[in-house]
């Protein structure tokens, strides 16, 4: 834990914030705080800040904040085809870490249908695994989260209200251009939806459909790799693109 | 399973294999092979190829082999500060999927000692889970792997001879050099040793080592991430810096 999360709620009452949960227990038994010791804070979705202990005792710990600069919402937004539960369990705290700005899970002709049965799809489980992300990469911005079963209607009429990207990347093997070369094509303003398809790959008619609304195939070369594998590195890819073709990306 | 993997042992009676494990419940359950059918294969380190389904029974499948190009060694050397035992255990598959040609692991002041205890450093436990990684992403080149105990050691007197690689980068997340930077300063024929510390960092004595041999400090961004997510993330960078600075890269 990297960053101390701060629900907006625990906030709205004033500038001193007393901590009884697993934050508190961080604090107490990893981190050992004591009063006037300083700590890396952010509320939800709001600013960076400074938390200082006031008061400690064996199972609460009081802060009083001081917050600073809202982070940007990443420049990312992620479609992706709903991952078996396994895989689905590891991403949730390792994209919130990576930094998207939306997360679009979808269904694909290769998602199995009772990978909508798992309980890492309500949000009471997997928003405490993207804050864990968040509390790691010292972010506040919480990925906004959808799920969608039916991916022609998805694509067609809902993904523009979603995501505002003006750069649409769909995440393809056989493609030539790499994320690089398709990113330093578009504007310097862009941000990138990007799309990874399912373990077996998006069928013809998902390509098709993806090619007619504005996706570009790119690729990482000729190694094919597992769904989670390939979203991390997509996701890192994506990033250093926009970095280096928006080098001063500053809080929108 | 994208590649069925051969033993050179297995490889060296001859042209035709036959397979009684795992690898021929796979391809009898999952993939559903019969007699005629056509699977990827490769040996171990060796060329891949293509294996014609010759017999099958309820427990093992006959292969005929035949052999093509062997591909190169992956152009990025790994220096890995050892992680914790769920983090290697995770780590095993996707650096083979990813793409190394050798992994050296090493301690440093922010190991845990009791890291080097588990089971997960034994090659009867990692192999099966490198061959894995390459089965998935249709290679053949296991990662060489080697384990070290005394950093500075290995740093001054072994580095040198365990990797060619003339350029050598360190993650750091204080250095503002992106991993495209730093290979675009560097000749086309590099091959890349990628330096990533453990989960609290290099210490500052291990830094100036690494720096006063050679290495260049390489970032990511402000994100704080985890070091499964930044193994992954820094190995993707550099995979994608080497294509791009050496496009034609050729079996050597």
């Amino acid at each position: 834990m990297n960053l101390v999360l701060i629900e907006p709620h625990e906030a709205a009452a004033g500038t001193r914030v007393t901590l009884h949960d697993v934050r508190a227990q961080h604090l107490l038994r990893v981190l050992r705080v004591g009063p006037g010791d300083a700590v890396r804070i952010g509320i939800v979705d709001g600013p960076l800040g400074t938390g200082t202990i006031r008061a400690v005792d064996d199972r609460s710990v009081t802060l009083e904040c001081a917050y600073g600069r809202t982070p940007p919402v990443p420049p990312v937004d992620l479609l992706l085809a709903l991952p078996r539960p396994k895989v689905l369990r590891r991403l949730w705290p390792q994209l919130a870490a990576l930094g998207v700005g939306r997360i679009i899970l979808t269904n694909a002709s290769r998602v199995e249908r009772n990978y909508f049965d798992t309980h890492l799809l309500d949000e009471r489980v997997y928003r405490p695994l993207l804050v864990e992300g968040l509390q790691q990469a010292r972010d506040t911005r919480l990925p906004a989260v959808t799920i969608h079963r039916q991916f022609r209607k998805l694509v067609e009429d809902e993904l523009g209200t979603l995501s505002t990207a003006e750069l649409r990347l769909a995440a393809d093997p056989a493609a030539d251009a790499s994320v690089h070369a398709a990113a330093s094509a578009s504007t310097p303003s862009a941000r990138v939806l990007l799309a990874i398809g399912p373990e077996g790959g998006w069928n013809p008619f998902e390509i098709e459909l993806l090619h007619s609304q504005g996706f570009t195939g790119v690729g990482m070369g000729p190694r094919t790799l597992r769904s989670d594998t390939a979203c991390v590195a997509l996701i890192a890819l994506v990033h250093d693109a926009v970095r280096r073709v928006q080098p001063r990306h500053e809080p929108g």
